[in-house]
């Protein structure tokens, strides 16, 4: 099962077309990996983004009390980094008991994280627990 | 009791000094309001924002699910405008069931709020309905 | 004459209203203090914001390539803080040869300042040469 | 030669880090797009972002007065589609008279827009005249 993350959508989120803003997208994946890594052994401090796609399926809109939730999952995991899916759900279209179905996503995203040595200033690869940790995450099991 | 709305803070509401920025404290009061007034017979959208104030007392810092709880009551109701306080505490340090410390508060605000017919481009009076819905809200009873 | 800052409005600053976010006028005048203070012997790392107030005026809206300009001026230096006026104007309704209409803001906003010594936690008084430099910024030659 | 557009970065744009966020990048590009619009047949208001793409190059950093500038040039014409690209610079790093070394960018970026005809709710071809501007803007003579 891919990590989920919830999000309250805000007022200020939406532009002028009344859609939350697509930079937004970037805003809601980002705080759901920094909550999924909060359980990882490598912790969120040690990972730096380095690629992002987003597929903008259907606009998404402020209601209050709106609650979206992003879908995390690994794709693949090299040497010194990972690529992840994050797919963003209305929340009331998911459950944590099934996989959920992509084609209700409003918005599917895929991400590279590089593991990354501040001290050293250059990536540095996986230990193997972290290694570990990060294919329980595996979307193998759920992927068409 | 004040009216609670809780917010989530996200990692991106930080600015370089690892402080949620000053801008996002209109933010919070702004959802809150949001959800306080969506239950009114106001709504909404028949109401603009004057005028605001924040005394800025303690820094607030992102955690994953680190939630505030904005309380919201009325401090005044003009003929067609409202005076609110809106406290913001860390979730944690409020509940439900007793009146909040206000000396715990991380920002304390006030906002005055005028309702507004967007048809005829002017302020309106507030209706006997209204009037009633929003001096139940009134923060005499807790105030010092 | 007040310190000038031209800030260039964003399409993510409106909101559906098709008005720049109450929240974004904070960050506004924070740009603009940032680029006075700059200039300073203070500098801008060793200053807080403790108080804001903001009167909103009318409305604001995104053009291309639309600028407002932030006008700043000193009200009154304490032992370790400063009042401040900023106001906005769209930067089309002013030049840096007349004192500007305050009438024609946008919004009129006010702001007190600490000086703060991070290392021993808490504020100190302004140095000689600090006063000195706030003092040029007095808004007593224009203010009604 | 691309489109050039301004952008001020915000100090509330950078996060913990120091690093101007993420989220931001597409807010850049949008204003750029915009702007790039607002002189085409078009105009903006008929084109929706589809799809994007980030690679994250060098972290950016907030200066007083400090100025990226995004690069958009067109990479294909679809039958109502258009594949854009949209590098971004320290404006510092580049100049009005001479193709921009792409290895310079702090950040770059891909972006799939459709045009929309929003009174029927689907996308639309281009017109003839639309298709010629675009192409105006093509990054071949530049590419590699």
């Amino acid at each position: 099962m891919p990590h989920h993350h919830d999000v309250l959508v805000r007022w200020s989120d939406e532009d002028r077309l009344g859609h939350v803003n697509n930079s937004r997208y970037l805003t809601f994946t980002e705080d759901a990996r920094l909550s999924w890594l909060s359980d990882s052994p490598t912790g969120s401090a040690a990972v730096i983004l380095a690629r992002t796609e987003i597929d903008f399926v259907r606009p998404v809109h402020f209601d209050v009390g709106g609650l979206l939730c992003v879908h995390t999952s690994v794709l693949g995991v090299g040497r010194s980094s990972v690529r992840l899916r994050q797919d963003i759900f209305h929340a009331a279209d998911t459950t944590a008991a099934a996989p959920a179905d992509r084609t209700q996503a409003v918005a599917r995203t895929e991400h590279v994280l590089v593991c990354y040595d501040y001290g050293k200033q250059r990536s540095r690869p996986w230990r193997e627990q972290e290694r570990t940790w990060l294919l329980q995450w595996s979307a193998e099991a759920e992927s068409t």
